[in-house]
């Protein structure tokens, strides 16, 4: 079996691409393995808090000895970290907003990533001491822009702080194999836009494909 | 005159590196120009919220147009908007968090980022579409980070997802002229950290020195 995250991180809700785009995942995903697990997180309409003095505190302090204002600041992020840890896949529909994350995705980042539970930093392993206690898990990374040319090799490749920045975090999040699939000409609502609509909703069908195909389906 | 919008984003309080960096330039800038007017917005202290489906549905509908959850939404937004129109410097105090900005500052990018407030589009420009309506500010950019070798050409340069954001979003700002100091090494607390502090403090020095010197100090 299966468990897949499925992280949404889009303001909107009836006209988001990215959302359109991670729903077609999950519905090709349970037509063919309808025993899967699902666990939706919603942070584009729920975001997380941002990370406060208590959350750092606390998350450097030892579990026993946390106080009680640590320990609330620390709670909702035991309960995504948790999701993180239960799934092998996640699924991450996201627009680009200013270039990067939405503030809810990276407000979601600042929560799951944290020190003894994500990681373990460690100064006897050199200038290197941080390294990820979770592996394994695959990442299907979908989005969406208004402009374009955020591709590799692209003219605005450089302007691309989403996708890179995605990729650098998620190791630390047990991510060892990404896949992504973008719509991009949001904005000029033009017919290069309908093309990469198409594009990247016949890309989905093929990682749904491809994915199910790799990871496992028989009951752990 | 110069007014400056003095921006933190640090979660923590008495032991932020970067908020020391940014105190040092206002300290600095206050003893040798103290007529100067000097906006703090801690978006640590007080993350703004998450921009919203009305939020985003309000900027995109003529202000007499707009429904009362619209112009709610919109609120923060026209009030960070107003700090940043007004300054003629930002000095912008961050940590890098996960590589890149905190979530509280990334929502405070949001918020100002708006179309027909800081940028207009227009598809007349062609595939270029998005010009800023702001022009000649100067951002002081400083910066914390724990782990080292973000600067171009290190061997982190293609994680700093920090800096290269920034330099790309504040073009929307209005910001025409970068200067940055960053401290690097935190979590290894040895001499390249305690150096990387002295050499932050006295690029923050010299910058006071120098952006005193260009900035105008004659009445508008």
């Amino acid at each position: 079996m299966t468990q897949i995250l499925h992280l949404t991180a889009s303001a909107r809700h009836g006209r988001s691409l990215s959302r359109m785009l991670g729903a077609r995942f999950i519905d090709g995903w349970r037509r063919l393995r309808p025993d899967d697990v699902i666990v939706p997180r919603d942070v584009g309409a729920v975001p997380p808090p941002a990370i406060s003095e208590n959350w750092i505190a606390g998350a450097f302090t030892p579990e026993v000895e946390r106080t009680p204002e640590q320990q609330d600041a620390l709670a909702i992020s035991d309960e995504l970290i948790g999701e993180v840890v239960d799934c092998d896949l996640i699924v991450l529909a996201t627009p680009m907003y200013n270039y990067g994350m939405p503030a809810a995705l990276k407000a979601w980042v600042d929560q799951v990533v944290r020190v003894n539970k994500t990681f373990t930093f460690d100064l006897t392993r050199g200038d290197d001491p941080l390294a990820p206690t979770l592996a394994g898990k695959t990442m299907v990374l979908l989005t969406s822009s208004g402009e374009f040319g955020f591709a590799p090799g692209e003219l605005r490749s450089h302007m691309n702080h989403l996708i890179p920045h995605l990729e650098t975090v998620s190791k630390y999040l047990g991510v060892t194999e990404i896949h992504t699939a973008s719509i991009e000409y949001q904005e000029f609502g033009d017919a290069r836009h309908e093309s990469s609509v198409a594009l990247a909703q016949d890309r989905v069908d093929g990682l749904v494909g491809e994915l199910t195909k790799s990871l496992p389906s028989v009951a752990a």
